[in-house]
């Protein structure tokens, strides 16, 4: 069949099929989903309202908004199965592996058999991956057997108690909640792209989850505020970090956190993170944390132009949060969630199986040559 | 940035990278793996030779061949917690559920940590797929706890030892291998894009291939075989099967097992599987099953010019070997892995991540309006 050759590897620049959840650097508008600014979002709006605007395509009402964080509360436990399954998970698993197996195991206790139960799967996603992560996370470090069900009326204020085994502060619960709001959604990326060419074999929203868990976790995609935070915490003074970073660049080193396939002179997100970094940063203490990621931000960019994306910041606020390294991706998972399920949705409501073609490069034809003559 | 639009949806007959693995309805060579024919493959060769053909570029010589085999018979066994995982799914699970889940487990016991290590964690997973689909199967149906490593020599009888408790005929050895290696490899599916998209974020051997489960799932991709088999055992004669299939296309009823995506007027696949189904169904004294098929096979050509593809004639076989029909797509599994993972192998060699644009279809910027204003 006739086939259509790209210029671009890794199909970049090439249109695959239509959304109308975000842009992406569309000009005058850094980052829009479902139309709005994401500087809106983050600002004012709670992650449960974010959700159902990407869900349902316009910001819920009072009763509406109420009734859905009422529905998702009453969804954070979890099935004894998928317990038993996540104690069997070792301390040194890869935490991105424990939401994959958590995900996909939940796909054979509570199966999606029909897209009419699209949006009550995706809620029961939505509520119970962090106490998938946590479960797991506090059973293999901690030994003990959380209780999953919480009655802190967020998601974000969920995932913090479940983690340090109290209500979080006032702020930090807003802090993750414009974090969560800052990950949910971003058009077209290599998680998300996943989602769809599963989705559009038609297969059960499990699947097409656990495949875009699988491909947030390569260090290509998700894990870029794990790098940035490990290389932050090596440096103990913004000199210290200057003088680093600039041998960095002179060796050419890779310097996690900068940058962006798609922005080109600033991620809209960045502020947003890097603000709420400064007010938990002062609230600790931190005299090292957020003047080192300063000055590393002034040094990448007065030698190489280079802007922070969303992950550098975010570093050092859900380190001033006590949230281990480990789970930064995982908590991008809990919230890109809700952008890839309304993709999921978006493929299924207009269908057509993605299959392209591949450019041959092997052998010409070839006649089969008997064992024992090789 | 500048887009490129396609003309097509689904990206279909679109270039989406290179590959030196396989040919799909090139002209003068229906289907080739690394160039040689699929009916030389299916005839001559075994699935270990095929499986080794893929991922190495040539056919294995008689050492080669030899301690591959060893190595794979050596790899059967399972670890003590994905065991106690599977045990944790109930008997009515979906069983591509449980193959995505016992893959993506394993990838919490034995993750692969460097792709130095692809070819073993690869190996690893093709001797221990029939023996986690296997000793799910047992545990959940008959309440046995099976001994998944056996002696047999071969993946094709390793399966069917597994499942019938005992060593499979020659024939019936024979037949899966040939089957085995129909399914094994077929250019840019769903699934094997599913698989590239993933590795492209350099993610690990195991979140790609639980991606690609996850995309053969679906009933647009696999399943087929499934939907055919149900179709077939309806009918009594090849005078029931034939009245009731022009009843079936006069009201336009979709027909499961013909035509196909590429091929235009016949899928290579389809003799040799027809053949062995003859072959098998003559075994077994059938004389409803094979003669329906054909029936049905020469209906669908009379009518609508609509040849059977690889998955028509595989009901019969597999139904002839004593397989149930839910166990018909995850042997696909068991198969295309091969596949999945020598493009996973390709696309980390020549990487760029996988990252299209959308189109934008959705609301023009708006600002955000408080809730008490919705």
């Amino acid at each position: 069949m006739a086939e259509k050759k790209l210029t671009g590897a890794g199909l970049r620049g090439q249109t695959a099929g239509q959304t109308a959840l975000c842009t992406v650097g569309k000009s005058g508008t850094g980052l829009t989903y479902r139309g709005y600014d994401i500087h809106e979002l983050a600002k004012y709006g709670t992650f449960e309202e974010i959700a159902w605007l990407l869900f349902h395509g316009e910001l819920p009402n009072s009763e509406e908004l109420a009734n859905y964080k009422k529905k998702l509360q009453g969804l954070r436990g979890l099935p004894e199965p998928l317990k038993q399954c996540l104690e069997l998970i070792p301390a040194d698993a890869h935490p991105m592996d424990v939401m994959r197996t958590g995900c996909s195991m939940l796909g054979n206790l509570e199966t999606e058999t029909d897209f009419s139960q699209q949006q009550d799967v995706t809620d029961r996603l939505l509520a119970a991956f962090p106490s998938i992560l946590l479960y797991w996370y506090r059973f293999s470090h901690d030994g003990v057997r959380i209780e999953t069900e919480t009655d802190d009326d967020t998601i974000a204020g969920h995932f913090l108690h479940l983690l340090h085994g109290k209500k979080p502060a006032d702020n930090h619960r807003r802090c993750m909640d414009a974090s969560l709001i800052l990950y949910a959604e971003h058009e077209f990326n290599a998680s998300t792209f996943t989602a769809r060419v599963c989705a559009s074999t038609l297969s059960d929203m499990h699947s097409c989850v656990t495949a875009a868990i699988g491909s947030l976790r390569g260090p290509l995609h998700g894990g870029a505020n794990e790098a940035a935070m490990e290389m932050i915490e090596r440096f103990q003074s913004p000199e210290e970090a200057k003088e680093a970073i600039l041998g960095m660049l002179e060796r050419k080193d890779k310097i996690m956190g900068f940058g962006h396939a798609i922005y080109q002179t600033s991620d809209p997100r960045n502020g947003i993170i890097k603000e709420w970094s400064k007010v938990l940063g002062e609230e600790v203490g931190d005299t090292v944390l957020y003047p080192v990621s300063e000055i590393i931000e002034q040094v990448m960019w007065d030698e190489k132009k280079l802007f922070p994306n969303a992950d550098f910041f975010h570093a050092s606020a859900y380190h001033f949060m006590g949230i281990p390294t480990k789970l930064f991706t995982p908590i991008f998972v809990c919230s890109r969630l809700t952008g890839w399920a309304s993709h999921v949705m978006e493929q299924r409501a207009n269908n057509r199986i993605i299959r392209p073609s591949a450019e041959y490069i092997g052998p010409e034809p070839r006649s089969w040559v008997g064992v024992e003559e090789r």
